[in-house]
């Protein structure tokens, strides 16, 4: 008897699971096929980049960006949508900058150029100097002052090819354009120039954050397209006493007041527990940053409508995080943190979408052991859909800071292939974007989030 | 001793097993990184889709590109390197094609259009009549004679998204294309305009193969622009009664002269035993054929290269078979497989690329059971660039006639969330391609040639 009852017992907790494990990947599945049919977030995409287009944090146009995505959560009748108030970095181009280079061989030519992002500007009158091409930071140290004073720095070290995932590519070569200018500086140099850390050969500078090492002088430092390295330096190949013209205008005022965006689908049994999925509203000034990270943006707000459309409601609240300043300073998401602390808010888990609008293909999972394994379970239910990276990894900068909660984060993960081609320039343009692609992100991510909320 | 011998020789056994996977393992990660590094086949896609530029089989542009391609081997440095003659139909599509939207409520409109592959013309008059939307070939049969004679038939049923692989959309709706001309004409149909078969909203019109019903009258079989389907629909909704006119001048020349081109690394240990790696060289006259299928001529050539390259000689011939005539009636693929027969050659394995310059996801794979389960045993080499779709499936249209033979046939599997995109229309330019996606394709299919070949 008691055999009888533990056996009926196991059939029946066996065909319980057996429903509930279909039943979740019949919704997985569902919500891939209703974002496939939707293009809700492709014209979501097309108002942000085309209507409203760059949006620099500190600018009118990336509170025009707050007040759009605000009203777009509105209209959709998210339960809850509000503003949250933060500083910003508040960093100006300041207009049109000029690069001329003048060899007595070759005559004179334009070069594409543009400041990076917290750059000194070089003064009205610009700067005239030799040009100096190095390729690692050792070559700046070893030509010493002798050979950089007075001079610009051409840091002309491309991004390396060959790795399959081009974040590894850029990181070979980012270090030049972020800390490039004050290595340069240290011996004297009036300039840094850097080859634009992309994989594509194009006419379009690729701009990007800089710092500066506080305790050296201070120097501008720019961007040049690939195509006008190259130039640069086969012209440096037969005249190295060639001349260098910058003329650029940029300049830091005082701090601005801006805003992240919180758009919240209430949980049925757990309203304050929230489950995240952000990405960030602001660009970079010079384009439209359709892939970064208007993508990310519009998958957020995507999940919401998803979850809408099928009727799901969450048991613990997903919020959609539309997170400022993710390219200067993430001073948006250090002010998520502080928030969430100060209120106290118990957060279940993160996800963040900052790599593109292309064809998802896993998850980058930073979470402990027990919480990997988890997330890892679900992968079975995204095989369908070709996504089969579900890997140990990063997360993202904008939900990195929560980490200091101990829960999981993940970044959504694209092929990212084409990435690197449009970062930063003026190229990131809603052409370049796919609906499909982009949609099924977004249906990747909600599905993640629902597995996580059971 | 019997024992100490034996362990002695499972120990080297199993030794020069795990040598032998490491160095396959390491050989196929090398691949893939050399291909990252060159641009080579994008080189060759550059010209063969700029310069050359469009080539339907029978065109003096096709004959062009063959020569191309075959002099881009020899500067290679394989081993042997031929046309092999074939005839091909000579459709022509005979100049500017037109179509006005006439309504008494909104005036005239010029529509987007071209004639299908083997549709015959309107005549210098064109055609002039009212139009009748459908949705499927029921509704022809059950409008009838009544309410199709001297009408032009709209066929408008869009390709459904709600698929996550796209070929599964394009199937959903390319019956129109095929046979819609010959259903319309049945019930006296004057022409027949169909939706492009396309999950693109575009202005562009995408053409491709159809056929007649020979038992039936022939009339002109004719693409529309997904966005110009939408406005003819929505100007019937409000005027039925509108008038369409049509003129186009495409007619059948006799079959044209033309060529395979077969280059071949000789193989080492076997060079009368064949490996086929192809792609097709003829695009539809109205596009550059960069995805379709420029990309696999140049990754099929690349697949010699980069044995080459890397010093591999296989120990089967290699052979690259740039097919003739894929998209109207396949004569180079029936041409190859009538010449393999009459020589008694020996075939291994064929793989073709007809499925876009994209970012490779796997292959799909026609084999008997225990060749499937060898091929799927390579799958772990490829995992690491994030392909894992080894399936059961078809293989392409080319080497499909191989089948014969009883070999396994390969189709390389991109991620083909675009490739309707541009499909046969002028949107499939060089610029839609991207240099490393190309790559790791022909990367893909190298690596498939190197372990069949062990």
């Amino acid at each position: 008897m008691m055999k009888k009852l533990a056996f009926i017992l196991f059939a029946c907790s066996l065909s319980a699971s057996l429903f509930s494990q279909q039943s979740d990947s019949a919704i997985v599945h569902n919500l891939f096929i209703t974002s496939l049919k939707s293009d809700a977030a492709y014209e979501n995409l097309r108002y942000l980049t085309q209507t409203i287009g760059p949006r620099l944090a500190g600018s009118p146009q990336s509170i025009a960006a707050v007040e759009w995505a605000k009203q777009v959560m509105q209209q959709m009748g998210v339960d809850t949508v509000y503003l949250q108030p933060c500083k910003v970095r508040n960093w100006q181009r300041g207009g049109k900058e000029t690069a001329i280079v003048t060899s007595t061989l070759r005559g004179s030519k334009n070069l594409n150029i543009c400041s990076y992002g917290g750059s000194v500007g070089t003064g009205k009158e610009g700067i005239t100097a030799e040009v100096v091409e190095v390729k690692s930071f050792e070559e700046v140290e070893k030509l010493g002052r002798k050979g950089i004073e007075g001079r610009i720095v051409f840091f002309d070290r491309p991004a390396d090819p060959a790795f399959f995932y081009t974040g590894h590519s850029y990181g070979s070569a980012v270090d030049q354009r972020i800390h490039g200018a004050s290595v340069a500086a240290k011996y004297g140099a009036l300039a840094s120039i850097v080859r634009s850390v992309t994989l594509a050969r194009d006419e379009f500078p690729h701009t990007g954050v800089m710092h500066y090492d506080e305790s050296i002088a201070k120097i501008p430092s720019i961007a040049l397209s690939t195509l006008d390295a190259e130039l640069l330096s086969t012209w440096l190949k037969s005249d190295p006493k060639l001349k260098l013209f910058l003329q650029t205008n940029c300049h830091e005022l005082p701090e601005a007041d801006s805003y992240n965006l919180i758009g919240e689908l209430k949980g049925t049994d757990f309203p304050d527990q929230y489950i995240v999925v952000g990405g960030h509203i602001d660009s970079w000034d010079i384009t439209q940053g359709a892939h970064d990270d208007g993508a990310g943006v519009v998958q957020s707000i995507e999940v919401l409508r998803l979850f809408n459309e099928m009727g799901i409601k969450p048991r613990h609240t997903v919020r959609a995080v539309i997170y400022m300043d993710e390219e200067m300073a993430q001073r948006g998401a250090h002010k998520y943190l502080e928030e969430v602390k100060r209120k106290n808010e118990k957060h279940i888990a993160a996800i963040e979408s900052d790599g593109g609008g292309f064809t998802p293909i896993g998850f980058s999972i930073d979470a402990s052991a027990d919480n990997f394994s988890t997330i890892k379970s679900f992968q079975k239910y995204f095989e369908e859909f070709d996504m089969h990276e579900f890997i140990k990894g990063g997360s993202g900068v904008d939900v990195g800071p929560l980490k200091e909660l101990g829960i999981p984060l993940m970044g959504l993960m694209d092929d990212g292939q084409r990435y690197f081609d449009y970062h930063h320039a003026a190229s990131d343009t809603f052409d370049k974007v796919n609906c499909r692609e982009l949609e099924l992100g977004a249906a990747a991510m909600a599905s993640m989030v629902y597995l996580l909320d059971k």
